[in-house]
């Protein structure tokens, strides 16, 4: 099987620094890291916030301390920094190769969105924003490393798309018939539910918008790379627009 | 314009962890930086060093340390840690968005290939690897960011391809021709440059393989994303093999 993760963001119309940031880190132990935050408020401040609570998660994680432990520590640490009067939402997801399972840890009011075999689930147990509430947990899912698996998982910038003009996404249909359309590629997906909510929002963001979407899927025979397709390659990419 | 840095990765033949490690970091002042770092020897021992180092350098840049300063502290870290008696290649590439230039930091035997509109360079200014010579200095370059650069750089797999048959990779040649042959897609250009390694290694690597490429191009104008074209999307994508 082949795991892809994708990442697609844009920043609020008119903003040159996003309050939300992702960074991914390499497991000591195997697999792969992604945090993603999203500071309160937009712009510089919001940013500070985010890399703050980020570069604290990303470094417990690259040096083995489990998820749950560093989303905690993030809290802790912005909490004790800030005095609790600075919040942020906080996402983790990790492919943790020792476990074979996917860990998602969510400090945010914005549900995840799974889709598996036997149809799409919601989670959305009530999680709060790290930074504010003394002794705040995040709300931890593990699934099984099969195919086929689609999570697709954002900051609250897709939640307000539309609001301006009483309108919002379905979220649970439109990730739904993403899975169907793009046939598991996360690219396709996180671009699309992206595309999406910015349409709400007639092409001005009304905040910061981040989409992560991460597949499981059968290997591809063929793959287009030149002769790779039978080795296993791993690959990265990172793509940024500049003025 | 648009910047695309891409990496594609093999381990050993048969060798289930790879020594070779890439960690990115977003620049808390603005702008991305890559980390490649190669373990001494193979397998998990060469991994835990790599690791090393990756995380000593992301952490210092993620803390906004320029990047000399972040190669020399992760050289002492290594020298302090393991008593001169464990080397390790380093590279750091960044896009700093604060001096607008694409830094380049080189602890390496192997050699930085820039191609830009007057043709390519070759970076290979004598360099030590970090963690067995005291005082250790990475070889630093800086360019600025212009329409077109390419920049590959690489782990010394690349250089060992061939080797038991007695061949080489002529690197110069091999680079400018993708250059020319992939219009700046920089993941195409990583993973035929590894598939070029490969071939030579009859498909099975004599050493871990690591291909890091960037390019900076004139922004595309479609590009299939689903009307996000008009718009600064960054994205960012990892694709894993698993058995």
């Amino acid at each position: 099987m082949e795991v892809e993760i994708a990442v697609a963001k844009v920043n609020k119309y008119a903003s040159s620094e996003s309050g939300d940031t992702v960074e991914m880190i390499e497991r000591p132990q195997g697999g792969f890291s992604f945090v993603l935050v999203d500071g309160q408020r937009s712009g510089r401040s919001a940013k500070a916030v985010a890399n703050l609570v980020a570069r604290k998660a990303v470094t417990l994680l690259g040096e083995g301390v489990r998820d749950g432990a560093a989303a905690r520590a993030a809290h802790d640490y912005l909490f004790t920094q800030r005095g609790g009067k600075v919040q942020a939402t906080l996402n983790i997801l990790s492919l943790d190769m020792v476990s074979r399972t996917i860990v998602l840890s969510r400090n945010s009011h914005c549900p995840t969105l799974v889709v598996t075999g036997t149809g799409l689930s919601v989670l959305d147990e009530p999680s709060q924003p790290v930074g504010v509430h003394r002794g705040t947990k995040p709300a931890v899912v593990e699934l099984p490393l099969q195919v086929p698996t689609t999570v697709v998982l954002f900051t609250d910038g897709v939640l307000a798309a539309g609001e301006r003009r009483g309108q919002s996404l379905d979220l649970p249909a439109v990730v739904q018939r993403l899975c169907n359309e793009c046939g598991c590629a996360a690219q396709a997906i996180a671009d699309r539910l992206l595309a999406e909510a910015l349409e709400l929002d007639e092409g001005r963001a009304s905040d910061d918008i981040t989409v992560l979407a991460l597949t499981v899927r059968a290997r591809r025979e063929e793959d287009g790379s030149g002769g790779l397709s039978r080795v296993d390659v791993r690959r990265l990419m990172l793509t940024v627009p500049l003025d």
